[in-house]
Parts: C-alpha cells; sequence; structure tokens
C-alpha cells in the first residue's frame, strides 16, 4: 500500500493543507483563510475539517495515511507538540496542537516551527537534497531561518535556534522591531527593501522608483523589475541586500562549516539582483575552505515548501 | 582497576601532557617546548617519549590506561586522526597522527582540533558541566572558539567549524589577516587589546598607557591593572572588547539558542573590566528567552582545559 502524509502549513493569513505521497508529489491541496482572530477553537476546527478532507481523499486513492505534520509560526515545543506562543496566532499560547488533533484522527501529529517546515522541506525535497548540514533563509516580510545539522534540525534549548534574521551585521545600523539595531532583516527583507526603495525616492537623483511610488504601485516586484530595466537606485538596494545576507552567510559558514546554504521566500525571485554582491562578501569574509565547500542555492518549493517539510515529517519518521 | 587517560595539548610553542585521572584529577604533568621548526618527525618523537614517560607512571600507581587523547592547531580530521594542516606546526600536512601513535602504543588515540579540545575540557570538566549546549570561546593571541550540541563538537563538514573569531562584528572595521574585514577578532583578542592600546597612547589625552609603552611594559595584563586602578583609556580598550564580544555571542544566541557561553582562554582574566559591556549588548540584540536561558560563565580550567579535553575523549569513550 503506498503511503502518503498530510502537510499543513498554519499561518497569520492563510491555511493550506497538502496530500503528499512518498514519492514527493503533493496529490491534493486546500487552502482556506487561517482567520485567526476568530480564535482558537474556531481554528482548531478549520484545521480539522481541512484534514478530514484530506484524509478522506487519501483513502478514496487507497493510500495509507503515515501521519500529519504542520508547521505554526513562533514558539513550538516539537518533542510534546505544544505549541509555546504564536504572535501571528491571537490566543495561541501553551495550546497542546498534537494532543487536541489526536483526539480527532488515528494517525501521528507532528508540530514544528514554520521556518524549520520549511527548512526541512528544502533539505528533503528541494534545493538542499543530499547535503548533511543546511542552513536555510527565508526572505520574506521578515528574514527566517532553520538550521539541519547531521540531518536534523537544530533547535536549541527552547525550540528558538535559526533565527539567522537577527543576527547583527551592521552593530550601529537601523533600528529593529525586535529591539536590536542593524538586524540582517533590516537590510535583507522586503520591509527593508520597501523601506530602502522609500528613502531612495526622497532623493535627488532620476528613478523609477519615485514614479512607482506616487502611483502606488511600490512592491518588492517592482522594484526588482526596475533594477532589471537598468534603473540603479533600484539595482543599488537589492545590492544592498545581497551584501549584507553575504556578510551574515559568511559568518555561518566560519561558525557551521555546513554543506549548503538554501535562500528561499518570496524575495529569492530577485535571486539574480542579489546573488553576486552576497557571494562577493562570502568570497572576501569567510575562510577559503569551508566557503568553497558551502553550496548558496535558491529555494525550490516555494510556497509548498512548508507543506513538504511537515508531511516530510510523518513520512520520513514512518518509512 | 581505576582508569586514567593521557591529556595531550600540542601547540606551536609548548607541548604539554597531563596524566588524568576518571576522577577528573591530572595527577602527573609534563612539559617541552614543541621547538616544532625542527621538523614533524622530531616532533613525533617528543610527542611518543612524553606520552611513553606517562604512561610509565600510570603503570606503577596501578592505572589503566583508557586511551590517549591530543590536541592538535588547524585542520584536524578527527575520524580518522589526521592532521590536515597546522600553520603553527611547520610540515603538519596530512599527517596520520592517530596510526602513527598506536604503532608505538596499545592504547586508542583520539586527535581532535585543540580549541575543540578546550571547548570539550571546560564542557566535561569546568564551566560547561551540566549544560547540553555550549559555545567556548577562548581569548588569546586570536579568538577561538568550539560548539558543542547535544553533547558532541560541531565540526562542520572539514572539520572547520567553530571559527567565532572571524565572525564580523562590524562590516566596515579593520582588516583581519584572515583577509575579511571586522572580524571578531579584532577587537576582543589580546592582539587587538594591544593594537587599541598603541593607538591610545598616541592620542592626546592622560593614560597611563603611555608610560607603559615607552618603558617597554605593554601587555594585555599592564592594561587590565592600569583600568582596574582607574585608568580611563584602558578601562575603555576592555569595554570595546567585551562590546564586541557581547555583539557576537548576542548572534549566537539567536541563532543556536545554546545553554551556556564559556569564555577562556589568557585574556579572560580581564573578566571584570568586559563582562559589564557584553552583557549589555547581549541583553540589547538577543531575544529575550534564549539570552536568559544562556548562562554566560568564565572559563574554570585555564591552560589545563586542553589537556583535560583531550584526556577526557579517551575517558569518555571508554567509561
Amino acid at each position: 500500500m503506498q503511503k502518503a502524509a498530510i502537510g499543513v502549513d498554519l499561518g497569520g493569513t492563510n491555511l493550506r493543507f497538502g496530500l503528499v505521497r512518498e514519492d514527493e508529489k503533493i496529490i491534493s491541496r486546500r487552502r482556506t483563510g487561517t482567520m485567526a482572530t476568530e480564535g482558537v477553537e474556531i481554528v482548531l476546527e478549520r484545521l480539522t475539517s481541512g484534514i478530514q478532507t484530506l484524509a478522506m481523499r487519501a483513502e478514496s486513492m487507497g493510500l495509507e495515511i503515515a501521519g500529519i505534520g504542520i508547521g505554526v509560526p513562533g514558539i513550538i515545543s516539537a518533542r510534546d507538540g505544544m505549541v509555546r506562543l504564536s504572535p501571528n496566532l491571537p490566543g495561541w499560547k501553551d495550546i497542546p496542537l498534537r494532543a487536541r488533533l489526536e483526539e480527532s484522527f488515528p494517525y501521528p501529529v507532528y508540530v514544528e516551527n514554520d521556518a524549520n517546515a520549511y527548512a526541512l522541506g528544502e533539505y528533503w525535497f528541494g534545493a538542499g537534497k543530499g547535503a548533511k548540514s543546511m542552513v536555510c533563509i527565508t526572505l520574506g516580510t521578515g528574514v527566517g531561518g532553520g538550521i539541519i545539522l547531521d540531518g536534523d534540525i537544530w533547535r536549541g534549548a527552547d525550540g528558538m535556534a535559526g533565527e539567522v534574521g537577527h543576527i547583527t551585521v551592521n552593530p550601529d545600523g537601523p533600528l529593529c522591531p525586535c529591539g536590536n539595531r542593524g538586524c540582517l532583516e533590516r537590510y535583507s527583507s522586503a520591509t527593508a527593501v520597501m523601506e530602502m526603495a522609500v528613502s531612495a525616492a526622497s532623493g535627488s537623483g532620476k528613478t523609477a522608483i519615485k514614479s512607482l511610488l506616487r502611483n502606488g504601485m511600490l512592491t518588492p516586484e517592482a522594484i526588482a523589475n526596475a533594477a532589471k530595466k537598468g534603473d540603479r537606485a533600484a539595482a543599488r538596494i537589492y545590492s544592498e541586500a545581497g551584501k549584507y545576507l553575504g556578510i551574515a552567510i559568511a559568518g555561518l559558514i566560519d561558525l557551521l562549516n555546513m554543506e549548503c546554504v538554501v535562500i528561499g521566500g518570496g524575495m529569492s525571485g530577485a535571486w539574480e539582483l542579489f546573488i553576486g554582491p552576497l557571494k562577493e562578501e562570502v568570497k572576501a569574509r569567510a575562510f577559503r575552505i569551508p566557503a568553497q565547500r558551502c553550496r548558496i542555492a535558491r529555494g525550490k518549493l516555494k510556497d509548498d515548501a512548508g507543506i513538504l517539510g511537515a508531511a516530510g515529517l510523518a513520512l520520513k519518521k514512518n518509512p
């Protein structure tokens, strides 16, 4: 009997489900709004109902369900399947998510931090395949991270390891909402790109960014497109994002000597705009041997990384 | 029969041996110059002879020898006991140290990078005792490091992980011999303290550093003593060293969420001069939960850490 697992990406905005076959294919999907403000119990019902639908679909296809994996933003205790605290999900404090779902389903349930699920997705099924150690960096609204060492997520003492986005890359840099100054996230996130663009638009130079801002069309993608068409101010923004990403990655390489860095998240679409300056910094700053060892790869799975990683927790633990 | 192991610290300058009983006591020591310029074979003979002496002493005491552990600076392949390259030991390139010593002795031989041996010493027998994850930072001529995760050294793909000293803490900072700019080592090593002192001596302010320099008595210890006696320029140097150490440690905490940081090496003697500014940076920069988790401790074993860690490799693998 062929196996499958149900992977869930429980985000602050969207709740996404995938039925993942052991050949790594997502053969059925479901998506709904999380509507987290309606409260924990309603979200749990929505979660249960989505899983139920895919479980029935699996049954009708003659697939054996190996388990359910769920990626959740915030502080997760993976060992006991608890959501400790999720700033993006109001009310989610010390919620025994695994226990709650195991009341409804006869399958093992795995709960994982969403950035870790994303990293595991790329590691098992995407750009990190074949590596034994990997750091995954996601460039989105913020900069997230997941560290995989010897095939396992490194979670740290409180399940909070992997916060690559809040490494200091410039001690006197701009203030970050986290309280620190000069975090990587202040240079290499979509938010940082937008901030740099607004600041560039107030300058005296000629740039397409000005009209984008005036016409309410300023997005990271629009800035990237302007850069690709030769706008130098726009290009400089992505080059800056790449430079600081390179500074952080050089430090990670000297520290962890890992085989691979995977860069995913929405902003990785602007890959060719930042990868050059990124690699220049790595070359200039990291030790030669570990820098040559470390493959720097663009994420392959995009929005599916989280679902695949979560499902993988069930598929890999039950081979 | 009580067990013991022979721990060796093979440094660029000194070759130090200790007979370590399983109750963690060094019961016999030997020390000689490494005189590495005389060539690999001579150093190997000196090494063999030192081990021989302690092995005979162990026998005469009725101790069973569990094995031999050796800490070596440079790139080590711990798995096969090879010294890949040691910039401080001329000629040491692809030397099968374990195999060579196992020709002379009937005991298992463990070869480890010296910073890792130091970290293991503090972890098993010193300030890191009881922690499951730890980063060890040694402040000496340079800044070294060793990372212990779940009780094991994290070596990385090429055995080169743990280079805490070469993390960038200030992207436009001073050039480092490693080729990078603004490495931690440029702020928090004995070398950096001396450089900052020489630079302070050329200023117009009143400071004891000037007469220390003039009288050929400028050492990190003398600068620390001046600072303890109230010299503000001298105090500022150690405060700067602590600040950048704190910036690096804050990043490590967000990244690894480890239980403990141990700071050893010669400069840790100036602990009270840098620990305040260090902790301020950690508090201002790292996430609260992992920062509160992480104990920042002064190394306990000093020069013995390397010998004890190396011996521990044999004692712990053969309980």
